[in-house]
């Protein structure tokens, strides 16, 4: 239940252009020392294939962008490597993730291409499995999945940053790890049965969205460049907002979004039953014909486009989709005081300014 | 596919003797903590809860035990603290590393309990979910899993070493843990199709067993406590034989041995078709009536008693049986001539020996 995240950032200035790509070569060079390891101690090299091509069919990156910001933020100096690579391990870190929320979710593809675990049931489909190679694909996913957050820690232990600096990043890893299980672990409970309570998909968004996406990168790069802890409490008082907000905003594009645009079914939210605040809160306001039809619609996997058309009505005649916008809107403008009261290098508050937009105000 | 250690080891001598309780006392505060951090975060606690009556079930902590031995061996000083700790973050690995074991060997009872995933299935049964919870257990279980595995971390930075001790002991963790995927991977993909070649079950004893259990829990104890190069290696030279033995006896009891005394079903192995050496031996000597035997009776799930006895008798007439008692021997000089080279306080010595002798020569 990670959302790739859709939004794309513009050519960053100076220091920033090009993370991307110095992100792309560690991770490339590391599973690339990897797979020379699997072939050195014969061991099999599928797990090493499966993660590069996942790796590198896609994603934004927005992670260890976010690691490299906070770090501008923290006026970061001296050699980039070790912040690089620590942004790496983030990217590491989600390929983990991402990997087992599509086992949880049932999912067949991301970035257009099969899921490991589907890639690897495909893979070790045989007469001799009669299931089709089900349940290997599930174990084998599993596995790569643990293997990319140990080599996560590998790729931080391994940054060269100095003890001290590592030992300042160490507990920010911790937590965040912590928060993002417990944010998919709620998710899970969550999904299916949405009620009119909005505590739940607001802690769930926290978690996983504001707290894992937006303030917890922000953090491991400030503590790279050894920030001190007002910057980062400054930081997240910028970044919890933000990721609320974009995460409300994309509860909005799963019901409203054109697939051309968001690149994902048009559905699947409702069909799955998310347990979104704005479901919650037309829930709160609904009437009981309005209820018995969200009761029906929402969260039935076969539901057509008819019958959505009338749960998209729903929402809107209840006033929930417009109390979500007002929603990102407040959270729109405590982010940008948050970023006003920041003490930031120019560049560093002008990309920040940008990302915000550009995640709050989009369409896909 | 992690067995269950059930070597037990009579009681320990100074310094040694409480590390047990004091392991199983940092794991309870660590949860505790963990637990009231939920509840005031307004999190859910079933993860914590699962997870304590997991590690509390049972279990030998023999990682633990040799994490300590390690530290003794290496003649480790100061307090006991950070290495009690450090001791806990193995077993906490350990949870991880069952519970997602469970998932992937679809074991409904392990510890004599319902396994994590069949535990959370039942927690979550209810008329809602059409498959009885049964999704919903996994995919807890393997979020419970990932959060033992970031916890393991957690105990480990906050174990209280000095940045260098800590910087000496993470690549040891970090090497364990691929070597433990890659065992798993390996068992995985050889699990029901058993062959005559020896190299990928030995390549999974020593991955799964002889580094895992016993090997790298020496060198982290002695890492922890400073050691040299040299003695990892003398170490190494130690644990790798005696993990090769334990395993193979294993084996040989998963075949032969008495459930009233192993504690486990007679016939899984033979049922799930474990790729082991004594297969693999046999499967190289047997002409063609006894390979047809086996390929029909050997990971048949159906597996009854009359014919789990023809397979016992051909892995005795090939002399399957006794070529594995002969590496086991092989393996066990290896192991003391190893030891006799180790310059060891006396007491950790003898601790060794006595491990040595109740891992190999055993009936349970």
């Amino acid at each position: 239940m990670v959302r790739p995240v859709s939004t794309s950032l513009s050519p960053l200035g100076p220091g920033l252009l090009g993370t991307r790509e110095a992100v792309d070569t560690v991770l490339a060079d590391f599973l690339h020392a990897k797979a020379r390891s699997a072939v050195d101690g014969r061991l099999p090299g599928e797990i090493t294939q499966v993660l590069r091509e996942f790796v590198f069919a896609g994603g934004k990156r927005l992670r260890p962008l976010l690691c490299a910001l906070g770090w501008h933020a923290a006026h970061g100096a001296g050699g980039i490597g070790p912040l690089i690579r620590t942004a790496a391990s983030l990217e590491m870190f989600h390929a983990f993730a991402l990997i087992h929320d599509d086992l949880m979710d049932r999912s067949a593809t991301r970035r257009g291409r099969p899921t490991v675990h589907r890639a690897l049931a495909d893979r070790h489909r045989s007469a001799f499995r009669h299931d089709g190679g089900e349940h290997l694909g599930t174990s084998a996913a599993i596995l790569v999945g643990d293997l990319a957050l140990a080599w996560s820690d590998e790729l931080l232990h391994t940054a060269g940053l100095c003890p001290t600096r590592l030992a300042a990043v160490l507990p920010v890893i911790d937590a965040m790890r912590t928060e993002l299980v417990y944010g998919q672990y709620l998710d899970l409970l969550a999904t299916g049965r949405p009620s009119g309570a909005t505590d739940v998909p607001l802690a769930v968004i926290r978690h996983k969205t504001a707290k894992y996406t937006c303030e917890r990168p922000l953090h491991v790069g400030a503590a790279v460049a050894g920030a001190p802890y007002g910057l980062l409490a400054g930081l997240s008082a910028f970044a919890l907002p933000l990721g609320e907000a974009f995460q409300l905003r994309d509860d909005l594009l799963g019901v409203w979004g054109r697939p051309d645009q968001t690149g994902k079914p048009a559905l699947d939210d409702m069909r799955e039953g998310k347990h979104t605040v704005l479901i919650a809160l037309a829930l709160q306001a609904a009437d009981e014909q309005q209820t018995r039809l969200l009761r029906t619609h929402y969260g039935n996997p076969d539901l057509d486009e008819d019958n959505a058309e009338a749960v998209r009505a729903i929402l809107q005649a209840t006033g929930a989709g417009l109390a979500v916008e007002r929603m990102i809107t407040e959270r729109y403008e405590q982010t940008l005081a948050a970023l006003a009261d920041l003490p930031l290098p120019d560049g560093t508050r002008h990309h920040l300014r940008q990302l915000v937009e550009q995640s709050v105000w989009r369409a896909a």
